[in-house]
């Protein structure tokens, strides 16, 4: 299997941690975000991605994108450990949750938004920053509200062993912090993701890690 | 069952039409995200939803929200029809291009982001109109190219039958056409969301025909 991914991207963080607690070897094949205007353009990279965008993963003919599908590709491969619960309604809890960071924040932080924010709006870096704060704020305070009052929270975001949700929490957490907002009202959020950064496959994951990082 | 929801919510439409294709009853209880401030804001909704989005659906005890989480629930509570295919690499392709619109489209172009474009960013109308259209000829260029060039394309995104993509695409399509964006560049999108408007459950699911609708 080859992942084409970028260190620092959250979406590309999520899948490296799920091939990790999967103990699936993959090739790293990077693709630089920023780099000569982006090598998410270039032609090549264009024919496996025409959103331009990462990761993609590929496993011989097969060609996937969207990290949440991967993932959920992957768990349905390769069931153990499972990412999801074996019930429904926890299936839905857990995917909900994902698709609360992957839906309602990170896309608005990423960084073609965050480019064209200042480039086409005119925004200054300032006002970017201000947008920035504002829906990790908005998202994050909504996320702490839901785990804080669930029965089913536990040492991570859904019971006792990590899930697609904290798949997508942790990478959501280490964006806000190198964009310096302060996560300190969200006490539940903080103490999953220091659970989280206790187990190999997290900490072997993240952007600092990876051998395009600068 | 109820479905918290609103007319013109394309997360909500999204759920509408699952709803619709199962055969299964609901109760419409319309939240209003203009009127009064916003009635997603009042507490009694957001003991429900504290991120004050739409969907929510209930049945009995159980609350559930996100679109797509909630859309797979019903899938693996009512199978019949099955909205996404039975083997794991056409489970993944439907995924990620409802993923596609579901990230990449509709969380730039929704409300509150351009609510906030204009009332806290201070952006002109014609600002955030060209935010609007450039997030979706952004993502739909990207989807054309995907669908005119793979083989799974059928009569819907994939394959024959609707899947969770066409019920992600035709709320999409409604809504860029709310804004004028012109779609005649993307004849296969253009082609399937006629194609899914055929089926009684996609009609009566539009904004249009909800009774909250103005």
């Amino acid at each position: 299997m080859q992942l084409h991914n970028f260190f620092r991207s959250s979406a590309s963080y999520r899948v490296r941690i799920a091939l990790g607690l999967k103990g699936l070897p993959f090739d790293y094949i990077p693709v630089h975000l920023s780099r000569d205007g982006g090598e998410q353009f270039a032609p090549a990279y264009r024919s496996l991605s025409p959103e331009a965008l990462v990761p993609v993963l590929r496993n011989g003919e097969v060609s996937l994108h969207q990290s949440l599908a991967i993932i959920e590709y992957l768990d349905e491969l390769h069931p153990e450990p499972p990412l999801l619960p074996r019930d429904p309604l926890g299936r839905a809890t857990v995917r909900a949750l994902a698709l609360d960071i992957a839906c309602d924040i990170h896309p608005l932080n990423n960084l073609r938004v965050l480019k064209y924010l200042g480039d086409t709006a005119g925004l200054t870096k300032e006002a970017r920053d201000a947008w920035y704060h504002h829906w990790v704020h908005t998202g994050f305070s909504a996320l702490e509200t839901r785990l804080a009052h669930s029965h089913t929270t536990g040492q991570f975001c859904y019971g006792d062993q990590p899930t697609l949700a904290d798949l997508t929490l942790v990478p959501q957490v280490f964006n806000a912090q190198r964009f310096n907002v302060d996560l300190s009202a969200y006490p539940v959020l903080g103490r999953i993701a220091q659970r989280c950064m206790q187990l190999p496959a997290f900490t072997a994951a993240a952007p600092g890690q990876q051998p395009d990082a600068q």
